[in-house]
């Protein structure tokens, strides 16, 4: 059976795409990786389904949220765990790890400058520890992988925004949390993903 | 094969469970709705998976996240959607919703009165309507459902955030919207859903 037509289209940024990225260089498909340059995007928006992206064609039909599009592409290509339990829980520790990022978004966008320090302080020192910590527990109790006894979606999940973690806070910010840190460079080091980074545009996020 | 033992922990309250709820109605599955008395959640909240509830208690092994639940329920009950593409129409839509209700939700936050009265008019004029008018035009195309020609659990978020949209903004609201309207009308005309909102307890959200 041929492959489906794929075009992802996306910033030139990794962002909310990289990990669908990262599902089509395991599996080993081919798509079209669009970049839409800044200054297109507010003519293209109006073209996108709800206005935003990362969007999928798929044979030339449109699909948009991030999440989506990963949780299909993985069922697909058999990176959303061994059963319907572990599917489940590739998309709760997605969602997990969605609302540690909602958190960091929200201090981007607060303008008050006192606020947003006593905001990043809690941040620090409560939030971020509290789900890593747990993030952590469940990696190293997991053999070292997200979910299960092999490598899902939820993994690339994870590394994708570990690297942003990292590239935030600083190299030794993972040092606390050896298991993620671990599953972060794992991933990395998968022959097809190493290669995919390789070749990838350059870009700050 | 007999059905697991499911138990739904969450507050008195429709919020972020009662989909899950419209599922166990829908697919006849019986489960006790455990609701946790407000004075017991700082105690309670320390034994959930991530501090937050809805959780499900599958056979007393415990997950959160709504709709990493519901999505479970939704492929286990015939409510996904009769194929893959169908399945990720029904997550994309129902993450659309919750764009929505994430705007939504950051106006309630919102501290500033100049800057929330700003927020709402910028919500009422442009935000919700972009939403409902793009959701209004999915759901008259496909002949009053959500995705597919059957019912999914995408049908049951709608009718749910449908229906605390009425209570919010008042009955006329979706006048503008009538296929949404008549989406919601449709699932609570459902004998198995109208037979659970008769006898739930009264809540106000």
């Amino acid at each position: 059976m041929s492959q489906p037509n794929y075009k992802l289209i996306y910033f030139n940024a990794r962002g909310r795409a990289e990990h669908i990225r990262f599902i089509f260089a395991y599996a080993g498909i081919e798509y079209q990786d669009e970049r839409i340059p800044r200054e297109k995007w507010p003519e293209l928006k109006k073209r996108m389904p709800f206005g935003i992206v990362p969007v999928l064609e798929i044979d030339g039909r449109r699909v948009d949220q991030s999440n989506a599009i990963a949780r299909y592409l993985a069922n697909k290509y058999g990176l959303a765990g061994k059963d319907e339990w572990e599917a489940m829980q590739c998309d709760a520790l997605v969602d997990a790890l969605g609302d540690l990022k909602q958190v960091l978004w929200q201090l981007r966008t607060e303008q008050d400058p006192i606020k947003k320090e006593e905001r990043k302080a809690k941040l620090m020192r409560e939030t971020i520890p509290y789900y890593l910590s747990k993030f952590e527990k469940i990696v190293s109790e997991n053999n070292g992988l997200s979910v299960g006894s092999g490598i899902t979606w939820c993994d690339f999940v994870f590394a994708v925004s570990l690297e942003n973690f990292e590239a935030i806070f600083g190299k030794s910010s993972l040092d606390y949390y050896p298991a993620m840190k671990s599953l972060k460079n794992r991933i990395y080091a998968l022959p097809s993903i190493a290669e995919w980074v390789a070749r990838r545009p350059h870009t700050e996020s």
